[in-house]
């Protein structure tokens, strides 16, 4: 069975991953936020939580502008 | 000329260095904080300044527990 070549996603699609990650996000907005005001606690756990932090604030970027050029286009 | 063995710094020396660091972690605390409060707003210099401020803050560990090693000594 060829590997279906990946049609890029719906609006719709693009949507509910936005969703789901905005929660995510959000979720992780509020640990970093309390973590950098318990300092010096914690500090070891920074770099872990900044990370996931960044990764998931660029797909959101990515995810965002993909759904603008798709109703820019429609 | 010699390289001088490096000799251990002295109490005072240790509570200078982390009277200094002290406040430079408190400014980068708050700036973190910040930062976390306004994402996704410069979400792209997130890495950079939580690693700044793990830097500080583990420096910081490194020092106090110095201190506390003289001070049971003496």
């Amino acid at each position: 069975m060829p590997h279906p070549t990946e049609t890029p996603p719906s609006k719709e699609e693009l949507k509910t991953q936005i969703k789901r990650l905005n929660s995510k996000a959000g979720q992780l907005k509020m640990d970093l936020h309390d973590l950098a005001e318990g300092l010096p606690t914690d500090f070891e756990n920074l770099m872990a939580l900044a990370s996931e932090t960044y990764n998931i604030y660029a797909k959101l970027n990515t995810l965002k502008q993909q759904l603008k050029q798709l109703e820019q286009e429609s």
